[in-house]
């Protein structure tokens, strides 16, 4: 037979396909894959094929001697992302990451990928953002992808173990929760609609029906903030829980982000190597984290030199400092009524201050959560309105759950990329998403 | 010691305050509930009271004999909605749904609620719909909610067992996916975005770098239809993966069904029966699923004597007469490629027809899942673009898939109100989602 009829009647075959990720499951069998190749490189009579599915990476090798003379002059088309199926024998290889490889015995060529645009070792990032829909195609993006989608995971499970329900309050708005000026407008059969920049509201309703709720969807500010930590659209986690106080509330952060860092560990190690992220420095995020009132924290800045005096919100320079004195996620709590919302309850113990915090992320990061007990008395929240400005016929129906059955509650906001871009130890939060969203990037 | 002594002593003891749903593993023993009374009725020297906490309902007694007259009188104020705390000792007793009951040692009041508006047997749907934030916490919209999230979870779980990654595509989008006549307009920084119809070209592009790709988030469409099964804004499942064919994408649809419906059955059984479901016709939903071709669903409806002609899209009607043949869920594929989007790819065996699937619930109906095979061809996509006038500048980024590594392709969107409406047996999908938005709902 020779070597042709011999390819010939491998392809015909029908070899089940197969999962890079499941490889080491079929040492000394013959397989079929269906990929692209990440890399190729060829030396005399051999191509060293890197190829990708999706699920994971191998290393594929075309020897002359092996594959039928018309596979092996295919090769020569084979670029960068070039489409290809191929069948093979799959061999122990210890010295490569994904413990074998493949030695082919039949290619085919799916889809030609001449000029493959991000071939060089370096790119600018408007290049790069300019061809999202390939760049993620990297290794390294490939990870980060798979690290959003496992701490989305975990995240999910831990509230569903809490006894959580999701509600997916809505995206169009007839109000706004937090100031006007950052909102999207949509116009709306003949109305003005606004994009949602929180839950918060109907998540409270919720949780006198519930009791224990969240929200994981989509959030927007039109704010014209180019920083490294902002998006105009992100994901972000919401809980509200019916009968939790401030205590409760900063506890409730504390097991959920001591879990999630706990998890992604255990589960996403291997991205994580690929992203060299420094991972002991996340093994260090165990309980109980610190915490620091805004007067402390205040105090302390003054003491470093900071020129900020009691009154000041603290700004991302600040938090870089604070947080950075801590190996693990940092409190600060009880913030001034005057820097923060007005659903916000305030302080028993001095009424300037409210039952509220932040969550800074350890190794100079910044806000991860802002969370707060609600004030729960009509007249109280009322009176807060009018100091707002806001104007109370907006409210009335976020005042009747003062009216029937008020409850003490209590909810944070945890912003997602935020959350990637840390665990991941990117240093912007516009590779935390498939398709980032920034003032001037609205594609592709 | 007298009543009073004794009412107090308990109010201090600090009894551990416990959730309902775990009511039973309390049985002789004291605990504290915090929640809102549902019911309240007396009779002589006993209240009562239907209490409910979000994670369940039980029976509580108030006697005379058994509290302080302070507590006693206090219950005079109780009304619908009333928030209460409560001390009591929990009791068997097998005539009740919770399996038990709580003889109340103690109460306090926390939140008045006179005049609960929805006090009333029956109420118009403007009136509820406009008391959404109250409406919700009746028992067959807390049921109708719960099952909402246990289909969320069952469905991300399925997606995450057959190695899915989720990867949340933008909502604020540059161009539009499926026709400008629909689309929600968002002025931003001086362009213009348009709100998501579908994040399917966004998934096309991550399934090459990932292979499996889902997306689960909320879709806009500003459509003018009033009807029972439309929104304004839903949430949408949609899949993708790289090197399915159509009868693949069709399996993976029947799989996760079939799926979904078991696990529902299995983990809310409960709260069907509050929605007098008749779970008889969801136990029928399982493989395989019926299919029809178009032709031959066309060449049915004339047997019966709809006046509908070959070329002719399927309406709500028509889907209604093919679903209710079936007593599971029904396949139509191979639909004129001129009804159906730009991206299906052609049937082989006759290109006047395209490689896809709608899916039918049963009972009626209709549509709950639109799928194809995607064109892979660069060649054919842009002819079909000039066919359906669609500007092939605005496609670049999409185009490059097939330039650079193309594949074959399927995917599927499936809208979970619709499911959920379905599942529950409601006659309106505005019942499904916790704040609906319609052409004319914005508020609350």
């Amino acid at each position: 037979m020779s070597k042709k009829q011999k390819s010939n009647k491998i392809m015909n075959m029908k070899t089940s396909n197969i999962y890079l990720k499941n490889i080491k499951q079929y040492i000394g069998q013959q397989v079929s894959i269906k990929g692209w190749v990440a890399n190729c490189r060829s030396s005399g009579g051999i191509y060293f094929l890197q190829v990708r599915d999706g699920s994971g990476y191998c290393q594929a090798i075309v020897s002359r001697d092996e594959v039928s003379s018309k596979v092996f002059s295919a090769c020569q088309q084979i670029n960068l992302e070039t489409s290809i199926q191929l069948i093979g024998l799959v061999k122990e290889e210890s010295r490569a990451p994904s413990g074998c490889e493949i030695q082919v015995n039949d290619l085919k060529i799916i889809g030609q990928s001449a000029d493959w645009p991000l071939g060089k070792k370096e790119h600018g990032i408007d290049f790069l953002m300019n061809h999202r829909h390939l760049w993620f195609r990297s290794p390294r993006q490939v990870a980060i992808l798979k690290i959003r989608n496992e701490i989305i995971i975990i995240l999910r499970e831990f509230f569903k173990q809490e006894g959580f329900i999701l509600t997916d309050t809505p995206i169009l708005t007839g109000s706004s929760c937090e100031g006007v000026s950052t909102l999207f407008k949509v116009p709306y059969f003949g109305q003005t609609a606004y994009l949602t920049q929180s839950g918060q509201l109907y998540l409270e309703a919720l949780s006198a029906a519930l009791g224990k709720v969240y929200n994981f969807g989509p959030t927007f500010r039109a704010e014209k903030s180019k920083t490294r930590r902002h998006l105009t659209e992100f994901w972000m986690l919401e809980a509200e829980v019916a009968w939790m106080d401030h205590q409760g509330n900063m506890a409730l952060q504390e097991k959920m982000i001591s879990y999630l860092i706990g998890q992604v560990l255990k589960r996403r190690k291997q991205e994580l190597i690929i992203l060299e992220r420094d991972v002991k420095q996340l093994e260090k995020v165990i309980t109980p984290f610190p915490h620091l009132t805004y007067d402390q924290a205040i105090g302390y800045l003054q003491k470093t030199g900071c020129k900020i005096k009691w009154g000041d919100d603290l700004g991302a320079d600040e938090e870089t400092i604070l947080s950075k004195q801590y190996d693990r996620p940092l409190f600060i709590e009880r913030y001034p009524a005057k820097l923060k919302a007005f659903y916000m309850k305030p302080d028993p113990d001095n009424p300037k201050l409210t039952l509220c915090n932040d969550l800074l992320a350890p190794e100079g990061r910044g806000e991860i959560i802002g969370a707060s007990q609600r004030i729960d008395d009509l007249a109280t929240l009322k009176k807060k309105l009018k100091e707002f400005k806001l104007k109370e016929a907006d409210y009335q129906w976020y005042l009747d759950l003062r009216r029937y059955g008020t409850f003490p509650h209590s909810g944070f906001g945890l912003g997602l990329e935020r959350i990637v871009t840390w665990i991941c130890g990117l240093s912007h939060v516009r590779e935390a998403i498939s398709f980032p969203r920034l003032i001037n990037r609205l594609q592709p």
